[in-house]
C-alpha cells in the first residue's frame, strides 16, 4: 500500500537561517517521499531565489505561496498575531486551517507561533490548553515529554489532558499499546509536591491511562516512563538546563583533547567512537515539538536548526499525519469525556 | 594567624554507607586541621569498632556521642522527627543548638534533616523558610543554586531572602562583593513567567543586590550569574535532570568506548583525558548542600557519598564557619530590614 499523500505547508521564513536552511530541507524530503507536497510560504522572491541555487523549478509537488511579512524572533507574540496578517508564519497555519495543508512546520517565533496557531485553528474539544511535546533520548530509547513551556500555570487537569495527548502521541507514532505515563515531582516525603501534582495524581490514577506514577528528574533520562508529565514552567527549565549541562559537557571535552601534543593525538584516536557517541544523542535526530490540542498538525522547529535539524521536522509533520494523531486525540477525549459524565 | 578552632558534630549513622563513610572521612578532615574537633554523634559500638579498624583513639579532638536510634532514609521526616529524639540526627542538631559544636553535618534523610533543624534551631529573624542550597560546577567555575528542594510553593518575599541568603553565602565563601543574582525563569516573551516570579524580579530589583535579571536553564551551567534563584521544586527538578543526563552521557561514553577491540584501545589511550575531564565535573567535589536560613549551620551531604565525598561536605561546614556566614546573613536581614522600613 502507497503511503497516504500529505501536503506540508512551510514557513519559509522562519529561524535564525530562513530560506537557505529550510527550503533544501524541503527539497530533501521531497526527494524522499514520493507522496509528500511541500508549500513554501515566505517572501516569494527569496524563495524563488534560493530554488535556483538547487536548480528546481516549482510544479505540483512543490509550490511557492507568497507571504510580504515577517514575524522576528524576538517580536512581541501578541503583536505579531494582531498586526502581521500576512506573515509567513500566519499564512502558513491559514493553509492548515483551509484545508489545503495537512500540517504546518515552522523555526519562527515559539510564542507568536502558538498564539497564532490557537487563534487560527482553536483548540481540540475537552483539551483547554495547547502544550508543546517533544521528544527526548533515554537510556532506553526515547520519552515523551509535556509541557515545554506553553503553560506556566497548569491546574491538574491541564496535567491530565496533557497525559492523554501525550500517550496518543506515543501510541500513533511508535506503535505503542497504553504507554506509561509519569508525572514529574520531587522526592522529599514531607514535600511531594504542590497541591496541583497531588490532584493531578489524583486524575491522572483515576483516568485509565497506564499510570506510572510519580517520577523524579533523574528519570526522565533514564527512561523510567514513555511520557513525562509537567507544567510548562518546569518543563522548559528542565529542557533548557539539559541543553546548557550537554554543552558544557562537550565543551569541557574538547577543551581536554585540546590541551596538549598528547591529548590531541588521544582525541584523533578516540574520534570515531566519539563520533559515534554523538550521533546518538544528536539533538538534531529530536527536533521538531509537537504543539498539541489544537485542530492541525503544528511543529515548531528549533530556531536554529540546520538542514538535516530542520528535515527531521518535516518528517514529524508527515508521521503525525499519516498516524492519525488528530482523530485519536479527539477519539481519546471522547471516551475520556463519556467516563467521566 | 592560626585558623579558627571549630567543632563539628557529625551524624555518623546518615546515608546508605554510615560509619563506613562518615569515620575515616572525619579522620582524614582531622589529619588536616589541626584547629578542627569532630564528634561523632551515632550508636557508639559500631563508631568505636569504626574507629579500632583505622586504629584510632578518641581523645580531644575526636569524641563519640552516643545515639541510640537511627532515622530511615524513606522514613517520614513528620514521624522521624516527633518519635526518634534519640537519634544521631537529632542529637548532632542539639549539639549545635547548645553550642557545643559550630554545625553540623549528615547525609541522612533531607526531609528528616530539615524538619529537625527547622525545629530545633529555629529560623533566623527575617527568614520565613530554609533553603537548600549547593554549589555547581559551570563554564566559567561554579554558581550557588538555591532552593534545591526545601519548598515547592514560594512567595515573591520567600525568593527575595533566597537571593539575599546566596549572595551572602558567595561573598563569603569566595569573597566576592556584590556577586550577580539571576532568577530562574523561561524565555517565551508573551509567558515570561508566573505571577510570583513576574513579583520577585521587581523585588530583587529594588533590593540593593546586584541583581542581573531573570535567567534561563541554559543559563546555570553557563555561569551567567554568581547565584541562581528558584523555587524549590524548580530547582530539585533541574538538579535531578541534570544527574540523569550526566548519568546517561557517561554510560553511553562507557559503552561507545567498550564495542569492539578497537574501541577498548581508543578507550585507553584517551583515558588520561578523560579522567581530567571527569574530575573537572567530578560531583563528589561539590557534595555538601547548605540548609539556609537555621539559627545554625547544617550541611546535608548526598545520601550516597563515598569517603571522599562526605570529606568535602564536612569542609563545606568548616568553611562556612570561619567565614562566619551565619554572621553575616543576620547582618544583611537587619539592613535589609531597615531599608524596607
Amino acid at each position: 500500500m502507497p503511503d497516504q499523500k500529505v501536503t506540508v505547508a512551510i514557513d519559509a521564513m522562519g529561524g535564525d537561517h530562513g530560506p537557505s536552511v529550510t527550503v533544501p530541507a524541503a527539497l530533501r524530503c521531497l526527494a524522499r517521499d514520493p507522496e509528500l507536497a511541500v508549500v513554501l510560504v515566505g517572501i516569494e522572491e527569496q524563495i524563488a531565489s534560493e530554488l535556483r541555487r538547487h536548480r528546481t523549478a516549482v510544479g505540483d509537488r512543490l509550490r511557492i505561496r507568497h507571504a510580504s511579512e515577517v514575524v522576528g524572533m524576538d517580536e512581541s507574540p501578541a503583536l505579531a498575531m494582531r498586526n502581521k496578517k500576512d506573515s509567513s508564519m500566519r499564512v502558513a497555519i491559514d493553509l492548515v486551517k483551509a484545508g489545503e495543508a495537512n500540517a504546518c512546520v515552522s523555526a519562527g517565533n515559539t510564542g507568536a507561533l502558538m498564539a497564532t496557531a490557537r487563534f487560527v485553528l482553536k483548540m481540540m474539544p475537552g483539551i483547554e490548553r495547547p502544550a508543546i511535546a517533544s521528544a527526548l533520548p533515554t537510556m532506553r530509547g526515547r520519552i515523551i515529554m509535556l509541557d515545554l513551556g506553553a503553560n506556566v500555570d497548569c491546574t491538574p487537569e491541564h496535567l491530565l489532558q496533557f497525559g492523554i495527548m501525550g500517550a496518543v502521541l506515543v501510541s500513533a507514532l511508535e506503535g505503542r499499546e497504553q504507554p506509561s505515563v509519569g508525572l514529574l515531582n520531587i522526592g522529599e516525603e514531607e514535600i511531594k509536591g504542590n497541591e496541583t501534582v497531588k490532584q493531578a495524581a489524583d486524575l491522572l490514577r483515576a483516568s485509565g491511562l497506564n499510570f506510572y506514577g510519580n517520577i523524579e528528574g533523574d528519570d526522565i533520562y533514564r527512561g523510567t516512563t514513555d511520557v513525562v508529565v509537567c507544567d510548562g514552567f518546569v518543563g522548559n527549565v528542565a529542557l533548557k538546563t539539559s541543553e546548557g549541562l550537554a554543552k558544557m559537557i562537550s565543551t569541557m571535552l574538547r577543551e581536554e583533547f585540546s590541551r596538549s601534543v598528547f591529548t590531541r593525538i588521544a582525541g584523533l584516536v578516540a574520534l570515531p567512537v566519539l563520533n559515534a557517541f554523538k550521533r546518538r544523542v544528536d539533538p538534531r535526530r529530536y527536533n521538531g515539538a509537537t504543539l498539541l490540542g489544537l485542530r492541525g498538525v503544528v511543529i515548531k522547529s528549533h530556531g536554529g536548526a540546520d538542514r538535516f535539524s530542520f528535515e527531521h521536522s518535516i518528517d514529524k509533520a508527515i508521521r503525525e499525519v499519516r498516524n492519525g494523531v488528530l482523530q485519536r486525540i479527539s477519539e481519546k477525549m471522547v471516551v475520556a469525556h463519556e467516563d467521566a459524565a
